[in-house]
């Protein structure tokens, strides 16, 4: 079971940018701590992260052909990517959506959710918890289809 | 390590309601299947459940006496109700809210996220998944706190 | 056949409120002379009302036990409750929602349907007719059912 | 007691136009039906039907010399067309909408109610039980009215 | 020089219609009462009135042959109809809009002008005489533009 | 009889200002000719000019005192001025809005009428003619009120 | 005079609940300091609590048979219940609504007010005075009235 | 194989109205090159234009009994009419709406595609081609589905 | 402790303006009776008014000068004047909002509260008791401050 | 004649991606269809796709170098790229934009027209016969001009 | 070369005002300021303020006389006045909008821009310097012109 | 002192896209022109410009590295780019924005400032001008802080 995890704009600064919102872990470290729950479970994770809307298009295309599910952080794209939503509703590879924050709690532009309707569900406001929660989301839906 | 689960309107009729939609597992069910989790994870968990938004408002405000933290599933009444949103806000209990179903991709009226705001963050789309991964984020939370 | 007829917020007061914009007859009235007219049409009908926005969510989820259907008025909440709107789409039970004004003509906010799209039906503006029509379409669409 | 059955644009095509929708009686069968209805109710009935906007502004406007009240599906033009919402008020005549449909469950266009506001009441969704419920709640307020 | 008065849906009923509203003179009295003002300025009118958009946008269009300025009533059709927009908007007739009410101050779809911009002016709320400033209005302006 | 003719924000530059917009005739020459009709009309008229919202509110207050009727052009501040509105909802004195220009046909912030709904009518798009035909309503108007 | 103070959701969290905000009184503080100021002014109060819509819809409803007027704190419930509104307006008793923060200068839904319009007046961002400006408002009210 | 070309309101005037925007060719021109084009396609067309809505929906209506497609380019009632809507899709036969302009580009309320969800498909901005494309649009979708 | 009394625009007009909904009292009685209220609260008051929005931004702008408090009734100011908001904001002196009318029941533009949130509260509806609450709040505001 | 063909995000997928939706016919296919209809009508074109907004910017700003015309299938970035509709609003070769379904149709935010405004013309909900039609169009645009 | 510098309401409180957003610099500071700057760039200023809005209009409207050019603070008037807006599209002297504050980063209502469009520019957020930067960007313009 | 000149989509047309608009200088005429104005004032600036949001976003990311300030022209995303504004948010390095147009002039999709309030002030309308006012703004702002 192979897991691609997916990060957009801005995501490669965390650790350094605004800590008391983002905190101090830095994608790497998420990274690693992800890693080893995967291993944890029974899976293996691949991450990415790009600040370009097309590449991040790209990598949703391609994942059928590698991996069985998608944890993505569309970070800003979330609220704006039209492109990205058609991307994961034309792909087989189900897909959860992560956030840091908590993003219902933020500007008024930051509850527009266009990705998140072509994903299977969303994890929002828990730190890194979100994505390791977003792990666990994945690994269990896959198991259960498995079933 | 006490969480209160709390359910919101209708969802004492899970497994009969639109199973298509909400899976077919009871409110019994899942309350089971979290009190192994719970046990399993250290914690012990109480679970309720309300059609009145008032019975709703006093179980959040009553909560500090007897638990350290709540897995909300507010249903309908996160889209209209300012006086949970405001309950939840007065107390100093976290809260983690969690949807059955994926709101996002609903109707317009279940994009205002009223409740929201006050919690710490919000999981949904994930069916029963839901609440095991609320119940563990609330912990991984309240762990986080006390380190 | 036994229907439900089940009235929302302040229809208690019916007679007393506005007689002006409600008319004089009693909630007890609408009750003997609604009796009448179920007898005559062959079936009984059962008289709640409250003012709990839960309570109504309650009877509703409990009508499959005892009604075959209901012909609810759930005034002021079929302006603002998910809640009961979410229940009446729960359960097999048909409803027709009935106001004895004309909501269409009055306040902005009353033009907003929240209860009647999960309804078979909505009349409105015809006095205490409107629960006597909204008896017989009961009654026809029931009927209309069995055979 | 005469009574004028009014349809707006295209009811002519009923029984063809998606029967899912709509149901396989023409508009000649509900004619048929009312006409029998009337009878049993002491009262006549007159049916039309146009697709002209300013047809039906005219058979309004003439109503008062033939017909003691309207039972009125003005169909598409009950959300668009303040011509007719004009014509029913500026006449004595008293007048019913209905809907074969429940609109408040369609399109959002069709949330717009700009004829209703000008009737006594209006009934919805209840297919051709509707205009059977229009008939007899028109017949209810002319014999009130007299009394 | 011959100016067409042309007059919108439910203008024929004036002088039984709402008359606190609209005033006890009919649309023939408006008629005699235009006539005269009309010989007096050295100008005759000819009077139209229809309910059918279709007709009134017909009637725009044949106004070059025979006219020269419109004093147009739309009625309820200054609110919603693109198409007599569009055709005064496509000859070179000047139109001047009358309303005899204070449209400003009525319902809020009376406040949306989709007539008014492709005329030269509008005159409204002051009964009859918004009819006879309009003539003059018109007048005016043709003399002025033969100078 | 004793007419006020008030002018708004502007209006002093008339003649200079956009005088494809405005025309080329300045506010003394508007003043001239309207001294003139009233002569003929058998009223005289003062002409007042202000670019301040206080004055002109001050201008309706008093105008009981000196004068039977007011014809005012807001300019500016009939789209924004509920002071103003205000101030001719609170005075005896009737009051007709004049605009130079098609104030429909302009920016969408044109097309908010705040001070027209406390007038008895409004003219526009007629340029110096909306002045005179305002003149001539409101000398109706009074005349008729006499009679 | 007898004076019900009636207190919506929330409430009984005062003292504790966002002291930054709401003060560090509690509501039995602000129930013995107004028992104090109604005896200094002629008259009684009685103090009641709920965090359900449906039980301070009841109480306004009861209210003739033994309150003169209300001071209402709805809370929350201010800006969502119409079945509070509708309350109001169908009983005599007169009703001031009061609330301990300024509204106006919060969330913009806490700018609606839906049960404001059916009260005599409205009190705001005084803390605890709203309450003791309440109570005079009212019995000034009352006291009015009987002159 | 036998296609309707319908023409909506104004489009009489074609050749005289605005030529800068709508060219200087007239509806028989255009009647004329789609008969040759149509011909060559191994089709024949028949012309028809009204300026009434309730006309536009009644040829609608016929259609199936003469033709296998509709080209139709309902101008102004695009943006208005839900009684056309209606008709398109209560008939069977395809239909393919037409602008000569690009409609995108111009005034906020042509931005309201009312009409264009029942049908096939769109074609707007090209002049005159936009007929051309239209037809070959049907013919080609007539023929796919004959295969 | 000197408090200013500010009246905004046609507040110099009342006992005159629409008595029925203002009330017979005029500013000078208001006056009158506010000084009374003052002295027996120890307190001395200055009342002025104006209905230029610039000389009541200037006299909040001087305020601090001469006065510890303000009562401020902005009338039609309240919901435009961005100017008046920023002075209030910008000076040290705490203000008190209050109309005599209950505005929440007015007109919709009177809904929008541009003021307001710079005040420390805001009394409405309750006619010249709002003032003399008004008089009482800023008295136990600045109090309680001194304490 | 050398005709750009652009295609943006997710178009790669075609053939693949929801073929109820748009067929089953990959872009390759298209390409072949359209080389074949080009060569029939005396052009060539060129066929590029790319999921990144930016390179379908720079691919319509280098397009003066080599192309006459461009046929644009935007995708999403029609519905959201300001970048986009400016570079086509720079050069001066001409554009047609195509689409496969008919977005009038669809969920509301593909209703949204940023880039067609700059473009000639739109044609969509044909299928591939939207690209065909497009070259067409293309083709008698750019022979048009050329006479 | 003149240049006059215009600033709206409360300005004149400024280094008193709000310091920690306005910062410390009294306008007299400001003025002196740009006094030295502009004899530095061969230029004169002329430095006025008025809180009222109609005087701002008539200075605007006088400015042709004395000077060739205008930097405007028009402060709160920026989001709210017509009135300013057309004085300054009346007049041919050119007009730079400055803010001292990031005014896209405040409340909503700051977010109209009302006046700018009539400008040929603005800066904002840059504190005084937006006031230097303004005089400069004039003089340029005016050198530009002048070339 | 360097400063980072940043530059969006379409930038790189200056000059040949729409003169009347954007003027007649090249990018590099502006490079060359910022680089003298730099070296006047003591500083150096670096020169890009990309038209892919993601190439911005990076840039502004690696910004801290090299450069004490950006002047950033992000012509179209300015309007729509979360992704910018948050990259703009994420680090240290200041950022004025520069428009050459007069955005607030423009369509009403440009009215819309998602970046902006994540930088310290905006310039817009003064053509090349704007940059060369930017540079200034950066440097006084870059000097004040140090000093």
């Amino acid at each position: 079971m192979k897991i691609l995890i997916l990060n957009g704009p801005n995501l490669n600064l965390l650790g350094t940018r605004e800590p008391s919102v983002y905190g101090t872990m830095t994608l790497e470290d998420i990274q690693r701590d992800l890693g080893r729950l995967a291993t944890e479970l029974g899976a293996t994770v691949e991450f990415r992260q790009s600040n370009l809307e097309g590449e991040l298009v790209q990598w949703v295309q391609q994942s059928p052909e590698e991996f069985e599910g998608i944890v993505f952080n569309p970070a800003a794209y979330s609220h704006t990517s039209v492109a990205i939503r058609d991307a994961i509703a034309a792909v087989d590879t189900p897909c959860v959506e992560v956030h840091l924050s908590n993003v219902e709690a933020r500007e008024e532009f930051r509850q527009r959710a266009i990705t998140a309707p072509a994903c299977i569900g969303r994890i929002s406001g828990l730190g890194v918890d979100s994505y390791r929660l977003g792990l666990r989301a994945m690994i269990d839906y896959l198991s259960a289809r498995t079933e």
